[in-house]
Protein backbone atom coordinates (compact mmCIF):
# COMPACT_ATOMS: atom_id res chain seq x y z
CA UNK A 1 0.00 0.00 0.00
CA UNK A 2 2.68 2.14 0.80
CA UNK A 3 6.01 2.67 -1.20
CA UNK A 4 8.86 5.20 -1.23
CA UNK A 5 8.85 7.66 -3.70
CA UNK A 6 12.01 7.87 -6.23
CA UNK A 7 12.58 11.41 -7.05
CA UNK A 8 15.75 12.18 -8.68
CA UNK A 9 17.93 15.31 -8.04
CA UNK A 10 18.36 15.84 -11.09
CA UNK A 11 14.67 16.10 -11.50
CA UNK A 12 14.51 18.79 -9.12
CA UNK A 13 14.33 22.59 -10.07
CA UNK A 14 15.43 24.78 -7.41
CA UNK A 15 12.92 27.20 -6.72
CA UNK A 16 14.54 29.73 -4.55
CA UNK A 17 13.10 32.86 -6.24
CA UNK A 18 14.68 35.73 -5.88
CA UNK A 19 12.46 38.24 -3.78
CA UNK A 20 12.10 40.87 -1.87
CA UNK A 21 10.84 40.07 1.96
CA UNK A 22 7.78 41.77 2.73
CA UNK A 23 7.40 44.14 5.48
CA UNK A 24 3.91 43.82 7.50
CA UNK A 25 2.10 46.63 7.40
CA UNK A 26 -1.26 45.02 6.95
CA UNK A 27 -4.48 44.23 8.73
CA UNK A 28 -5.86 40.53 8.05
CA UNK A 29 -9.20 39.69 9.05
CA UNK A 30 -7.64 35.96 7.97
CA UNK A 31 -4.38 34.98 7.12
CA UNK A 32 -3.23 33.76 3.58
CA UNK A 33 -1.21 31.23 5.42
CA UNK A 34 -4.74 29.46 7.09
CA UNK A 35 -5.58 26.15 6.32
CA UNK A 36 -8.26 26.12 3.63
CA UNK A 37 -9.92 23.07 1.43
CA UNK A 38 -7.34 24.08 -1.42
CA UNK A 39 -4.46 24.15 0.50
CA UNK A 40 -1.55 22.10 -1.27
CA UNK A 41 1.24 21.90 0.67
CA UNK A 42 0.85 21.58 5.18
CA UNK A 43 3.89 22.02 7.24
CA UNK A 44 3.02 19.72 10.40
CA UNK A 45 4.52 19.75 13.71
CA UNK A 46 4.46 16.25 15.04
CA UNK A 47 5.06 16.93 18.28
CA UNK A 48 8.01 15.20 20.67
CA UNK A 49 7.54 11.74 19.48
CA UNK A 50 4.90 8.90 19.10
CA UNK A 51 1.26 9.00 17.59
CA UNK A 52 0.00 9.80 20.71
CA UNK A 53 1.83 13.61 20.49
CA UNK A 54 0.00 14.25 17.36
CA UNK A 55 -3.05 16.92 17.24
CA UNK A 56 -6.33 15.51 16.05
CA UNK A 57 -6.10 18.39 13.33
CA UNK A 58 -2.49 16.52 12.24
CA UNK A 59 -3.88 13.01 12.06
CA UNK A 60 -6.41 14.18 9.91
CA UNK A 61 -4.41 15.93 7.82
CA UNK A 62 -2.24 12.82 7.20
CA UNK A 63 -5.10 10.29 6.47
CA UNK A 64 -6.09 12.81 3.75
CA UNK A 65 -2.75 13.51 2.40
CA UNK A 66 -1.52 12.20 -1.05
CA UNK A 67 2.35 12.64 -0.25
CA UNK A 68 4.36 13.09 3.53
CA UNK A 69 7.25 14.39 3.20
CA UNK A 70 8.69 13.97 7.01
CA UNK A 71 12.07 14.52 8.83
CA UNK A 72 13.42 11.65 10.73
CA UNK A 73 11.30 11.18 13.57
CA UNK A 74 13.04 8.85 15.23
CA UNK A 75 11.86 5.45 17.16
CA UNK A 76 8.33 6.90 16.73
CA UNK A 77 8.25 7.25 12.46
CA UNK A 78 6.65 3.72 12.35
CA UNK A 79 3.41 4.83 14.49
CA UNK A 80 3.30 8.23 12.75
CA UNK A 81 3.44 6.80 9.65
CA UNK A 82 0.86 4.40 10.19
CA UNK A 83 -1.71 7.89 10.68
CA UNK A 84 -1.48 8.71 6.83
CA UNK A 85 -3.69 5.82 5.19
CA UNK A 86 -4.98 6.95 1.99
CA UNK A 87 -4.30 3.98 -0.67
CA UNK A 88 -1.12 4.60 -2.41
CA UNK A 89 0.31 7.50 -0.32
CA UNK A 90 3.82 8.35 -0.63
CA UNK A 91 6.34 8.89 1.60
CA UNK A 92 9.69 10.52 1.28
CA UNK A 93 12.17 10.37 4.59
CA UNK A 94 13.94 13.87 4.02
CA UNK A 95 15.63 13.38 7.57
CA UNK A 96 18.93 14.49 8.41
CA UNK A 97 19.68 11.35 10.77
CA UNK A 98 19.72 8.27 9.43
CA UNK A 99 16.88 6.62 7.71
CA UNK A 100 16.81 8.53 3.95
CA UNK A 101 17.86 6.78 1.19
CA UNK A 102 19.72 9.67 0.29
CA UNK A 103 21.01 12.99 2.04
CA UNK A 104 18.75 15.67 1.88
CA UNK A 105 20.10 19.05 1.28
CA UNK A 106 17.50 22.88 2.64
CA UNK A 107 17.24 23.58 -0.94
CA UNK A 108 16.49 20.16 -2.51
CA UNK A 109 13.61 19.61 0.35
CA UNK A 110 12.21 22.97 -0.60
CA UNK A 111 12.39 22.10 -4.34
CA UNK A 112 10.43 18.95 -3.22
CA UNK A 113 7.64 20.61 -1.93
CA UNK A 114 7.37 23.14 -4.52
CA UNK A 115 7.46 20.14 -7.35
CA UNK A 116 5.09 17.79 -5.46
CA UNK A 117 2.67 20.91 -4.39
CA UNK A 118 2.51 21.99 -7.98
CA UNK A 119 1.51 18.38 -9.30
CA UNK A 120 -2.11 19.09 -7.34
CA UNK A 121 -1.09 16.14 -4.80
CA UNK A 122 -2.33 16.98 -1.17
CA UNK A 123 1.18 17.23 0.34
CA UNK A 124 2.18 16.77 3.95
CA UNK A 125 5.19 18.12 5.18
CA UNK A 126 6.23 16.39 8.59
CA UNK A 127 8.53 18.00 11.27
CA UNK A 128 9.46 17.05 14.51
CA UNK A 129 8.22 19.33 17.45
CA UNK A 130 6.10 22.49 16.43
CA UNK A 131 7.23 24.06 12.67
CA UNK A 132 7.20 27.71 15.19
CA UNK A 133 10.88 26.35 16.29
CA UNK A 134 14.02 25.60 14.72
CA UNK A 135 12.26 23.79 12.16
CA UNK A 136 14.26 26.03 8.93
CA UNK A 137 10.32 26.33 8.51
CA UNK A 138 10.58 29.77 6.72
CA UNK A 139 13.01 28.76 3.72
CA UNK A 140 10.42 26.20 3.26
CA UNK A 141 7.51 28.60 3.27
CA UNK A 142 9.43 30.68 0.92
CA UNK A 143 9.76 28.62 -1.53
CA UNK A 144 6.34 27.75 -1.89
CA UNK A 145 5.09 31.72 -1.28
CA UNK A 146 8.02 32.37 -4.62
CA UNK A 147 6.29 29.41 -6.45
CA UNK A 148 3.03 30.30 -6.02
CA UNK A 149 2.38 27.23 -4.30
CA UNK A 150 -0.82 27.29 -1.60
CA UNK A 151 0.44 26.62 2.10
CA UNK A 152 -0.59 26.41 5.69
CA UNK A 153 1.09 25.74 8.67
CA UNK A 154 0.04 23.47 11.82
CA UNK A 155 1.44 23.64 14.92
CA UNK A 156 2.55 20.81 17.01
CA UNK A 157 4.03 20.26 20.49
CA UNK A 158 7.41 21.55 21.17
CA UNK A 159 9.39 19.66 23.11
CA UNK A 160 10.57 23.00 24.32
CA UNK A 161 7.71 22.69 26.57
CA UNK A 162 6.99 19.09 26.90
CA UNK A 163 10.44 17.27 27.82
CA UNK A 164 10.45 19.83 30.84
CA UNK A 165 6.70 18.81 31.57
CA UNK A 166 7.27 14.86 31.09
CA UNK A 167 9.68 15.22 34.22
CA UNK A 168 7.02 17.42 36.35
CA UNK A 169 8.36 20.89 35.57
CA UNK A 170 6.44 23.64 33.91
CA UNK A 171 8.07 26.74 32.35
CA UNK A 172 6.28 29.62 34.27
CA UNK A 173 5.66 29.57 37.91
CA UNK A 174 3.77 32.52 39.43
CA UNK A 175 6.76 32.74 42.05
CA UNK A 176 9.72 30.95 40.95
CA UNK A 177 9.70 32.32 36.98
CA UNK A 178 7.64 34.78 35.02
CA UNK A 179 8.62 34.30 32.08
CA UNK A 180 10.66 32.05 30.16
CA UNK A 181 13.22 31.83 27.14
CA UNK A 182 14.03 28.89 24.61
CA UNK A 183 17.53 28.46 22.48
CA UNK A 184 19.09 26.40 20.43
CA UNK A 185 22.43 25.36 21.88
CA UNK A 186 23.97 22.98 18.68
CA UNK A 187 26.48 25.95 18.17
CA UNK A 188 27.12 28.18 21.40
CA UNK A 189 29.71 29.96 20.26
CA UNK A 190 27.16 31.70 17.55
CA UNK A 191 24.92 32.46 21.04
CA UNK A 192 25.21 36.08 23.33
CA UNK A 193 24.39 33.91 26.42
CA UNK A 194 23.98 37.77 28.07
CA UNK A 195 20.87 37.96 26.25
CA UNK A 196 19.18 35.66 29.25
CA UNK A 197 20.94 37.17 31.93
CA UNK A 198 17.64 38.18 33.25
CA UNK A 199 14.81 35.49 31.58
CA UNK A 200 13.89 33.32 35.01
CA UNK A 201 13.69 30.46 32.90
CA UNK A 202 16.02 29.12 30.01
CA UNK A 203 15.64 25.96 28.11
CA UNK A 204 18.28 24.96 25.41
CA UNK A 205 17.46 22.49 22.83
CA UNK A 206 19.90 20.22 20.81
CA UNK A 207 22.34 20.76 23.59
CA UNK A 208 24.44 17.41 24.26
CA UNK A 209 27.72 17.31 23.35
CA UNK A 210 27.83 20.90 24.02
CA UNK A 211 26.56 20.76 27.91
CA UNK A 212 29.92 21.51 29.53
CA UNK A 213 30.38 24.77 26.97
CA UNK A 214 26.68 25.68 27.42
CA UNK A 215 26.83 25.78 31.44
CA UNK A 216 30.05 27.40 31.95
CA UNK A 217 28.54 30.61 29.85
CA UNK A 218 25.48 30.88 31.75
CA UNK A 219 27.85 30.95 34.73
CA UNK A 220 29.91 33.28 32.56
CA UNK A 221 27.86 36.02 30.00
CA UNK A 222 24.55 34.84 31.37
CA UNK A 223 25.59 35.27 34.66
CA UNK A 224 23.27 32.47 36.65
CA UNK A 225 24.84 31.72 40.07
CA UNK A 226 26.24 28.39 39.64
CA UNK A 227 23.80 27.06 42.64
CA UNK A 228 20.68 27.72 39.72
CA UNK A 229 18.69 24.71 39.49
CA UNK A 230 18.77 22.78 36.69
CA UNK A 231 17.93 19.43 34.62
CA UNK A 232 19.35 17.42 31.86
CA UNK A 233 16.13 15.17 29.70
CA UNK A 234 17.39 12.74 27.06
CA UNK A 235 14.29 11.40 24.72
CA UNK A 236 11.74 13.76 26.51
CA UNK A 237 8.25 11.45 26.60
CA UNK A 238 9.87 8.67 24.62
CA UNK A 239 9.67 5.18 26.25
CA UNK A 240 13.48 5.78 27.07
CA UNK A 241 13.53 8.59 28.71
CA UNK A 242 16.51 9.68 31.32
CA UNK A 243 17.05 12.74 33.24
CA UNK A 244 19.78 14.26 35.56
CA UNK A 245 18.82 16.29 37.98
CA UNK A 246 21.21 19.44 39.71
CA UNK A 247 22.40 22.85 39.65
CA UNK A 248 24.94 24.40 37.45
CA UNK A 249 27.89 23.61 39.59
CA UNK A 250 27.25 20.06 39.30
CA UNK A 251 25.03 19.14 36.30
CA UNK A 252 28.17 18.40 34.02
CA UNK A 253 29.79 16.27 36.93
CA UNK A 254 26.36 14.15 36.95
CA UNK A 255 26.44 13.58 33.39
CA UNK A 256 30.08 13.03 32.57
CA UNK A 257 30.20 9.71 30.82
CA UNK A 258 26.74 9.56 29.66
CA UNK A 259 25.07 9.53 25.81
CA UNK A 260 23.08 13.27 26.22
CA UNK A 261 21.92 13.73 22.54
CA UNK A 262 19.18 14.32 21.18
CA UNK A 263 18.33 16.45 24.89
CA UNK A 264 16.88 19.59 26.84
CA UNK A 265 18.33 21.66 29.49
CA UNK A 266 16.38 23.94 31.53
CA UNK A 267 17.65 25.66 33.96
CA UNK A 268 15.70 28.03 36.63
CA UNK A 269 13.64 27.89 39.96
CA UNK A 270 10.69 26.40 38.44
CA UNK A 271 13.08 22.94 38.13
CA UNK A 272 12.94 22.76 41.69
CA UNK A 273 8.79 22.22 41.12
CA UNK A 274 9.55 18.72 39.84
CA UNK B 1 -25.58 11.05 29.17
CA UNK B 2 -23.68 14.32 31.10
CA UNK B 3 -24.51 15.83 33.82
CA UNK B 4 -23.03 19.28 35.93
CA UNK B 5 -21.46 17.58 39.38
CA UNK B 6 -22.91 19.35 42.38
CA UNK B 7 -20.04 19.44 44.26
CA UNK B 8 -20.77 22.23 47.65
CA UNK B 9 -17.91 24.25 48.45
CA UNK B 10 -18.74 23.12 52.37
CA UNK B 11 -17.80 19.86 51.25
CA UNK B 12 -14.31 20.48 49.73
CA UNK B 13 -11.65 20.30 52.29
CA UNK B 14 -8.53 22.01 51.79
CA UNK B 15 -5.47 19.99 51.23
CA UNK B 16 -3.02 22.57 50.83
CA UNK B 17 -0.33 21.26 53.53
CA UNK B 18 2.32 22.81 54.39
CA UNK B 19 5.16 21.11 52.87
CA UNK B 20 8.65 21.86 52.37
CA UNK B 21 9.37 22.11 48.50
CA UNK B 22 11.85 19.50 47.49
CA UNK B 23 15.33 20.76 46.53
CA UNK B 24 15.97 18.31 43.04
CA UNK B 25 19.18 16.94 43.20
CA UNK B 26 18.60 13.57 41.71
CA UNK B 27 18.94 11.30 38.83
CA UNK B 28 15.61 9.24 37.62
CA UNK B 29 14.90 6.80 34.64
CA UNK B 30 11.26 7.52 34.67
CA UNK B 31 9.81 10.37 36.08
CA UNK B 32 7.52 9.69 38.87
CA UNK B 33 4.82 12.08 37.43
CA UNK B 34 4.67 10.05 34.09
CA UNK B 35 1.91 8.94 32.75
CA UNK B 36 0.79 5.31 34.32
CA UNK B 37 -2.32 3.33 34.01
CA UNK B 38 -2.52 4.14 37.74
CA UNK B 39 -2.83 7.97 37.35
CA UNK B 40 -5.83 9.64 38.90
CA UNK B 41 -5.81 12.98 37.73
CA UNK B 42 -4.38 14.21 34.60
CA UNK B 43 -3.51 17.40 33.90
CA UNK B 44 -4.09 18.21 30.34
CA UNK B 45 -3.35 20.73 27.55
CA UNK B 46 -6.29 21.85 25.43
CA UNK B 47 -4.15 23.39 22.96
CA UNK B 48 -5.88 27.11 21.71
CA UNK B 49 -9.02 25.99 20.69
CA UNK B 50 -11.52 23.30 19.11
CA UNK B 51 -11.28 19.69 19.26
CA UNK B 52 -8.22 19.53 16.27
CA UNK B 53 -5.99 21.29 18.82
CA UNK B 54 -6.14 18.40 21.40
CA UNK B 55 -3.19 16.01 21.03
CA UNK B 56 -4.51 12.05 20.31
CA UNK B 57 -3.14 10.83 23.85
CA UNK B 58 -5.07 13.95 25.34
CA UNK B 59 -8.51 12.48 23.14
CA UNK B 60 -7.63 8.79 24.53
CA UNK B 61 -7.31 10.58 28.36
CA UNK B 62 -10.71 12.29 28.02
CA UNK B 63 -12.43 9.33 26.47
CA UNK B 64 -11.92 7.11 29.71
CA UNK B 65 -11.99 9.26 32.43
CA UNK B 66 -15.15 9.61 34.44
CA UNK B 67 -15.01 13.36 35.38
CA UNK B 68 -13.41 16.48 33.28
CA UNK B 69 -12.66 19.47 35.51
CA UNK B 70 -12.37 22.49 33.01
CA UNK B 71 -11.37 25.85 32.50
CA UNK B 72 -13.40 27.95 30.16
CA UNK B 73 -12.52 26.41 27.00
CA UNK B 74 -13.99 29.47 24.81
CA UNK B 75 -16.18 29.01 22.34
CA UNK B 76 -14.57 25.54 21.27
CA UNK B 77 -15.86 23.88 24.47
CA UNK B 78 -18.25 22.09 23.25
CA UNK B 79 -16.41 20.05 20.67
CA UNK B 80 -13.40 19.21 22.92
CA UNK B 81 -15.87 18.09 25.68
CA UNK B 82 -17.34 15.96 23.11
CA UNK B 83 -14.10 13.78 23.45
CA UNK B 84 -15.20 12.94 26.84
CA UNK B 85 -17.46 9.89 25.83
CA UNK B 86 -17.96 7.19 28.82
CA UNK B 87 -21.06 6.92 29.85
CA UNK B 88 -22.41 9.28 33.06
CA UNK B 89 -19.37 11.16 32.46
CA UNK B 90 -18.99 13.88 34.76
CA UNK B 91 -18.41 17.87 33.77
CA UNK B 92 -17.08 20.24 36.52
CA UNK B 93 -16.39 24.07 34.93
CA UNK B 94 -13.78 25.78 37.33
CA UNK B 95 -13.35 28.81 34.14
CA UNK B 96 -12.48 32.44 35.52
CA UNK B 97 -14.57 33.61 33.03
CA UNK B 98 -18.77 32.53 32.21
CA UNK B 99 -19.82 28.89 32.04
CA UNK B 100 -18.67 27.96 35.84
CA UNK B 101 -21.88 27.64 37.86
CA UNK B 102 -20.10 29.32 40.44
CA UNK B 103 -16.97 31.27 41.14
CA UNK B 104 -13.63 28.59 42.12
CA UNK B 105 -10.63 29.90 43.32
CA UNK B 106 -7.73 28.30 43.03
CA UNK B 107 -7.90 26.51 46.36
CA UNK B 108 -10.76 25.22 45.67
CA UNK B 109 -10.07 23.77 42.88
CA UNK B 110 -6.75 22.38 44.51
CA UNK B 111 -9.36 20.99 47.00
CA UNK B 112 -11.73 19.34 44.19
CA UNK B 113 -8.61 17.56 42.61
CA UNK B 114 -7.39 15.86 45.43
CA UNK B 115 -10.91 14.88 46.74
CA UNK B 116 -11.95 13.56 43.30
CA UNK B 117 -8.57 11.97 42.96
CA UNK B 118 -8.89 10.06 46.35
CA UNK B 119 -12.17 9.08 45.13
CA UNK B 120 -10.63 6.24 42.87
CA UNK B 121 -12.38 7.82 39.47
CA UNK B 122 -9.89 9.25 36.67
CA UNK B 123 -9.67 12.42 36.25
CA UNK B 124 -8.79 14.47 33.55
CA UNK B 125 -8.01 18.55 34.60
CA UNK B 126 -8.21 19.74 31.81
CA UNK B 127 -6.54 23.61 30.87
CA UNK B 128 -6.52 25.86 28.27
CA UNK B 129 -3.09 25.94 26.17
CA UNK B 130 -0.15 23.55 28.02
CA UNK B 131 0.13 23.03 31.51
CA UNK B 132 3.75 24.43 31.04
CA UNK B 133 2.77 27.74 30.26
CA UNK B 134 0.43 30.43 32.81
CA UNK B 135 -1.79 27.10 34.09
CA UNK B 136 -0.78 27.41 37.80
CA UNK B 137 -0.16 24.18 37.63
CA UNK B 138 2.55 23.98 40.08
CA UNK B 139 0.02 25.06 42.97
CA UNK B 140 -2.31 21.83 41.92
CA UNK B 141 0.71 19.35 41.20
CA UNK B 142 1.27 20.23 44.74
CA UNK B 143 -1.66 19.78 46.51
CA UNK B 144 -1.82 16.20 45.02
CA UNK B 145 1.75 15.64 45.76
CA UNK B 146 0.68 17.10 49.32
CA UNK B 147 -2.27 14.85 49.64
CA UNK B 148 -0.45 11.66 48.07
CA UNK B 149 -2.37 11.64 45.12
CA UNK B 150 -0.87 10.03 41.91
CA UNK B 151 -1.16 12.44 38.87
CA UNK B 152 0.76 13.36 35.32
CA UNK B 153 0.40 15.99 32.92
CA UNK B 154 0.10 16.00 29.38
CA UNK B 155 1.77 18.56 27.35
CA UNK B 156 -0.85 20.73 25.04
CA UNK B 157 -0.14 23.01 21.85
CA UNK B 158 0.40 26.25 23.97
CA UNK B 159 -0.61 29.38 21.97
CA UNK B 160 2.78 30.96 22.63
CA UNK B 161 3.81 29.47 19.62
CA UNK B 162 0.27 28.77 17.66
CA UNK B 163 -1.14 32.01 17.49
CA UNK B 164 1.84 33.16 15.49
CA UNK B 165 1.66 30.30 13.68
CA UNK B 166 -1.36 30.72 12.30
CA UNK B 167 -0.51 34.03 10.71
CA UNK B 168 2.35 32.65 9.37
CA UNK B 169 5.02 33.39 12.00
CA UNK B 170 7.74 31.05 13.16
CA UNK B 171 9.20 32.02 16.43
CA UNK B 172 12.50 31.64 15.00
CA UNK B 173 14.61 31.01 11.83
CA UNK B 174 18.18 31.36 11.16
CA UNK B 175 18.86 34.73 10.19
CA UNK B 176 16.21 37.34 12.37
CA UNK B 177 15.26 35.32 15.41
CA UNK B 178 17.94 32.45 17.17
CA UNK B 179 15.97 32.69 20.43
CA UNK B 180 12.33 33.51 21.63
CA UNK B 181 11.00 34.53 25.46
CA UNK B 182 7.48 34.05 26.23
CA UNK B 183 5.90 36.09 29.34
CA UNK B 184 2.25 37.12 30.46
CA UNK B 185 1.06 40.49 30.26
CA UNK B 186 -1.86 41.41 32.01
CA UNK B 187 -0.06 43.11 34.86
CA UNK B 188 2.70 44.81 32.79
CA UNK B 189 3.50 46.72 36.17
CA UNK B 190 5.07 43.27 37.80
CA UNK B 191 6.72 42.88 34.89
CA UNK B 192 10.48 43.87 34.26
CA UNK B 193 10.69 44.21 30.74
CA UNK B 194 15.26 44.97 30.79
CA UNK B 195 14.74 41.30 30.54
CA UNK B 196 13.73 41.45 27.06
CA UNK B 197 16.39 43.73 25.60
CA UNK B 198 18.41 41.40 24.07
CA UNK B 199 16.13 38.31 23.08
CA UNK B 200 15.58 38.56 19.76
CA UNK B 201 11.50 37.21 19.90
CA UNK B 202 9.45 38.55 22.48
CA UNK B 203 5.90 36.43 22.81
CA UNK B 204 3.48 38.27 25.61
CA UNK B 205 0.35 36.37 26.23
CA UNK B 206 -2.50 38.16 27.78
CA UNK B 207 -2.53 41.18 26.22
CA UNK B 208 -5.15 42.56 25.58
CA UNK B 209 -6.06 46.28 27.28
CA UNK B 210 -2.40 46.24 28.65
CA UNK B 211 -1.38 46.53 24.86
CA UNK B 212 -0.43 50.29 25.04
CA UNK B 213 1.86 49.96 28.15
CA UNK B 214 3.43 47.09 26.72
CA UNK B 215 4.47 48.21 23.91
CA UNK B 216 5.65 51.75 25.77
CA UNK B 217 7.95 49.67 28.10
CA UNK B 218 9.17 47.67 25.53
CA UNK B 219 10.56 50.82 23.73
CA UNK B 220 11.99 51.99 27.00
CA UNK B 221 12.99 49.47 29.50
CA UNK B 222 13.71 46.88 26.38
CA UNK B 223 15.28 49.29 24.68
CA UNK B 224 13.23 47.61 21.20
CA UNK B 225 13.63 50.14 18.68
CA UNK B 226 9.97 52.02 17.56
CA UNK B 227 10.60 50.47 13.89
CA UNK B 228 10.47 46.88 15.29
CA UNK B 229 7.93 44.49 13.51
CA UNK B 230 5.34 42.76 15.95
CA UNK B 231 1.87 41.45 15.62
CA UNK B 232 -1.36 41.46 17.55
CA UNK B 233 -3.51 38.22 17.11
CA UNK B 234 -6.99 38.06 18.85
CA UNK B 235 -8.37 34.50 18.73
CA UNK B 236 -5.55 32.52 17.16
CA UNK B 237 -6.61 29.63 15.31
CA UNK B 238 -10.07 30.14 16.62
CA UNK B 239 -12.97 30.94 13.04
CA UNK B 240 -13.17 34.41 13.86
CA UNK B 241 -8.99 35.14 14.43
CA UNK B 242 -8.20 38.58 13.54
CA UNK B 243 -4.61 39.82 13.75
CA UNK B 244 -2.57 43.20 13.05
CA UNK B 245 0.46 43.73 11.55
CA UNK B 246 3.16 46.93 12.51
CA UNK B 247 5.58 48.33 14.33
CA UNK B 248 6.06 49.16 18.06
CA UNK B 249 5.86 53.07 16.54
CA UNK B 250 2.39 52.12 15.30
CA UNK B 251 1.16 49.25 16.56
CA UNK B 252 -1.37 50.87 18.92
CA UNK B 253 -2.45 53.53 17.02
CA UNK B 254 -3.82 50.56 14.54
CA UNK B 255 -5.64 48.66 16.97
CA UNK B 256 -7.17 51.91 18.53
CA UNK B 257 -11.01 50.72 19.01
CA UNK B 258 -10.25 47.25 18.43
CA UNK B 259 -11.46 44.45 21.42
CA UNK B 260 -8.03 42.85 21.72
CA UNK B 261 -8.62 40.14 24.49
CA UNK B 262 -7.41 37.42 24.81
CA UNK B 263 -5.07 37.99 22.37
CA UNK B 264 -1.15 37.38 21.94
CA UNK B 265 1.51 40.60 20.87
CA UNK B 266 4.50 39.40 18.88
CA UNK B 267 7.96 41.40 18.51
CA UNK B 268 10.79 40.99 16.34
CA UNK B 269 12.32 40.52 13.00
CA UNK B 270 10.45 37.02 12.05
CA UNK B 271 7.57 38.80 12.31
CA UNK B 272 8.40 40.09 8.49
CA UNK B 273 8.42 36.05 7.37
CA UNK B 274 4.11 36.02 7.46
Amino acid sequence: MRRAVAIEASAIQSARLASTRRRCSRTTASSSSSSSTETSVQLIGAGPGGADSLTLGAAKALARCDVVVHDDLGASSSSVLALATKPNVEFVSVGKRGGAARSWTQKDICALLVELGKSGKTVVRLKGGCPSTFARVSEEIKALRDAGVSYAMLPGVSSALSAPLSVGIPLTDRELGRHYSVCGAHDPSSIDFSAFSRIDTCVFLMVGRTLPLVVEALQGDARKAPSTPCCVIRNGMQPDERSWFGSLCDIVDKTTGESLSPCVLIVGEVVTLA
